[in-house]
């Protein structure tokens, strides 16, 4: 039996491996150490499911799910590049597409055409797909941010205007949740978790 | 604006950050710390999208996705069984049920009936697309034992016939992969990562 094709299948399998290890600045509700991108995915994929119906249009939940399963597989290589750290992002694209090139061609070519095509369409923000999973994406790390006392907004000293105006593309893929998130904001700034 | 039914969304979307929580005994290929659900439950959905092919039938994917992102949230309550425990096993479906109840009904009605069939298809492994996901539930942490000079295969003392009796069934669900990971257990007897 020849599993050739397999054993390249297996090799980004196990290259992406390194997705646990890629610490994000948000932490976990319970114990707050820092969560990673394979578990914010994780958390991503379910959300994905649950909130649907809060998508603009009925979107193709299976290319969604696609999309947030790798939508940060590049940071294996590139980092993770914190939401308000505006010096980092100047050359993250660079930084982004340097890691899809190596990482999307370990599979076999269609494969890899398919994924890497999944994850420009999320970069891209131009479909109600990916305007839904860039939405749940936003949405994750403001709960868990709010529910965890401010977590890393507080750490970082993160005002209302900066989650505002980093989050409202959420309005174009699940406008409810965003009308939501606006509502956490609000009340994070009483807590004194977000500056006014 | 009301925000009920997301509130009740949201409290089962913020409970399974506990996942993040579950320690498998399997660990990560590259700093050795082990696993928790919410990443092998990241790991499980990408490469059920990455090896469908290997499937013994055309598998409803989506269905399968939906199976494996809530495949291992009772262990939130009930804990993390490990494969070769066979006292632990004595009472884990009564335990595992008991989570599923208490997990799945956080969820507006429908949501939670939805996704607990999801969760009882998978247990019950009766359709292809359970099947399929079981043997990708099996065969990843074989991978992180083989490739991961035999982990928790070592630390436990497990033997190739505890291997393969416990992972045959992976061959009703992806025979090509089951076949393919038998191979992976003679390697690992020859270079001693498991008992012969």
């Amino acid at each position: 039996m020849c599993f050739e094709r397999l054993a390249q299948q297996l090799q980004f399998i196990l290259e992406i491996d390194k997705l646990k290890q890629v610490l994000r600045q948000t932490v976990l509700l319970a114990d707050k150490r820092r969560e990673n991108d394979a578990e914010h995915s994780w958390h991503l994929a379910i959300m994905a499911v649950i909130l649907a119906e809060y998508a603009t249009v009925e979107v193709d939940l299976m290319q969604v799910l696609k999309m947030l399963l790798v939508h940060d597989i590049v940071e294996i290589d590139a980092g993770d590049t914190f939401a308000y750290d505006t010096a980092a992002h100047k050359d993250k694209v660079e930084r982004e597409m340097l890691a899809a090139n190596r990482l999307f061609n370990l599979l076999p070519a269609e494969q890899a055409k398919d994924l890497r095509a999944a994850w420009d369409e999320f970069e891209a923000r131009q479909t109600p797909e990916a305007c839904y999973a860039a939405a749940l994406d936003r949405l994750q790390p403001m709960l868990l941010n709010f529910h965890g006392d401010g977590s890393a907004w507080v750490k970082h000293a993160i005002s209302k205007e900066q989650v505002l105006s980093y989050n409202s593309h959420m309005a174009a893929g699940a406008p409810a949740l965003w009308d939501y998130a606006k509502t956490l904001v609000e009340e994070a700034v009483i807590r004194g978790y977000l500056k006014e």
